[in-house]
């Protein structure tokens, strides 16, 4: 995040703190980007090592979100923070149950692919999966960057990406529904599939609550639930 | 909640506002109780204007989030709290978020119900959708008195009965696979009703995350992520 806006305070200690704050944050997000990715990669190449392997590690994403909370709390309580700061700690403290219940899917994605990989391996090889899981996996990261730019313009571009993710998710169900009635073999394999399908779509929801609190924290308004084209339009 | 705890600040007006926040987020709770109820009612009894009414309502629980995450901002910033105040202001900015997922559950369930209304009345009634239904409405009512209560031992009860919410989901997810795979002809239908149980089951995590916000907040220990038998005991 540009550390311009955080650095007028007169305690060096306080902006010090804030910008640790922001680190942390980026971090946590590093680590279910990275969950994510090899999430995606263990479904594609059928690697149940691997995705057990994300299952096992959500603990680490868990871990951080209680520290950043715990965090949060202290500087609210020995600093007292007032506007841009206090919307910044607010933004945090949300911020980080969306990236803890993206882990969370990550996690689901992880067992699922553990489950996949014992089934027969599809020739495409989940195409389909593999684009949406990319398609999410580069919204996060947008996001991410949404984050750390503080980047209001950016922003608003994730959140209407994720109307694409959204599209893309249902094609893939219908195509899920016509493989499942074509061949009643197949169902259990399709089902497992579109899990995996339905928890990409939601780490998108994810993405798309965190960029409106980047808006929030920068523009100070709130824009969730919002259909006002002039908030979100790119002018 | 328990009016003792924060009646102790000298300035009436705090007092009385705390006090106000925690009616607003008991109110917004009422709501998304009562959404849930009319959505479980719109399935089993295949009222599809009933699933419509649900989905489009969903905005008043929105707007009571934004006003409820607006009235924790002016007291952070106008009283700066500390303590057992400042954990309720964290405890509600985060409750609100949760109530408001269950909201969007309950829209989704809604939207299927229509869906479900214009397709073939199973004989049963959707029977193990209701009481899954039932189970997760009771699940979320006591959150409400756990959080009206501020009762940790309740608070604990609901959090171990999520395990239950969990084991019946899974029991009509098995059941869907099996109807699936020996009818194709009802696997649209069979993906609705999945698709319904899925929501019911993210309403109990919702449920779930609350309790542990309200332990937080009583005990100042945060217990999410845990599997410490001594916290989550009933000793």
């Amino acid at each position: 995040m540009d550390n311009l806006e955080f650095d007028h305070h007169i305690s060096r200690r306080y902006n010090d703190e804030l910008n640790e704050l922001r680190n942390h944050v980026l971090l946590m997000g590093g680590l279910v980007q990275e969950q994510l990715r090899k999430a995606i990669d263990a479904v594609v190449t059928g690697d149940s090592e691997l995705g057990l392997k994300v299952a096992h590690d959500d603990y680490k994403v868990n871990d951080m979100e209680v520290k950043i909370d715990e965090e949060c709390s202290n500087i609210l309580v020995r600093r007292a923070p007032a506007a841009m700061d206090l919307r910044l700690i607010v933004a945090v403290i949300k911020t980080i149950t969306d990236l803890e219940r993206i882990g969370d899917e990550a996690e689901k994605i992880g067992f699922l692919a553990s489950r996949l990989a014992a089934m027969e391996q599809p020739k495409d090889n989940y195409r389909e999966l593999r684009n949406l899981g990319l398609h999410v996996l580069r919204m996060l990261e947008d996001t991410l960057n949404t984050l750390s730019e503080l980047d209001v313009e950016k922003a608003r571009q994730v959140i209407l990406e994720d109307e694409r993710v959204d599209e893309e998710y249902d094609a893939i169900n219908r195509q899920c529904l016509t493989f499942m009635m074509e061949d009643p073999a197949s169902i259990k394999r399709v089902m497992n599939i579109t899990w995996a399908a339905r928890a990409l779509e939601r780490i998108g929801d994810h993405a798309k609550n965190i960029c409106e609190y980047v808006i929030y924290l920068v523009l100070g308004k709130d824009i969730r639930h919002t259909e006002d084209p002039d908030i979100l339009s790119t002018q």
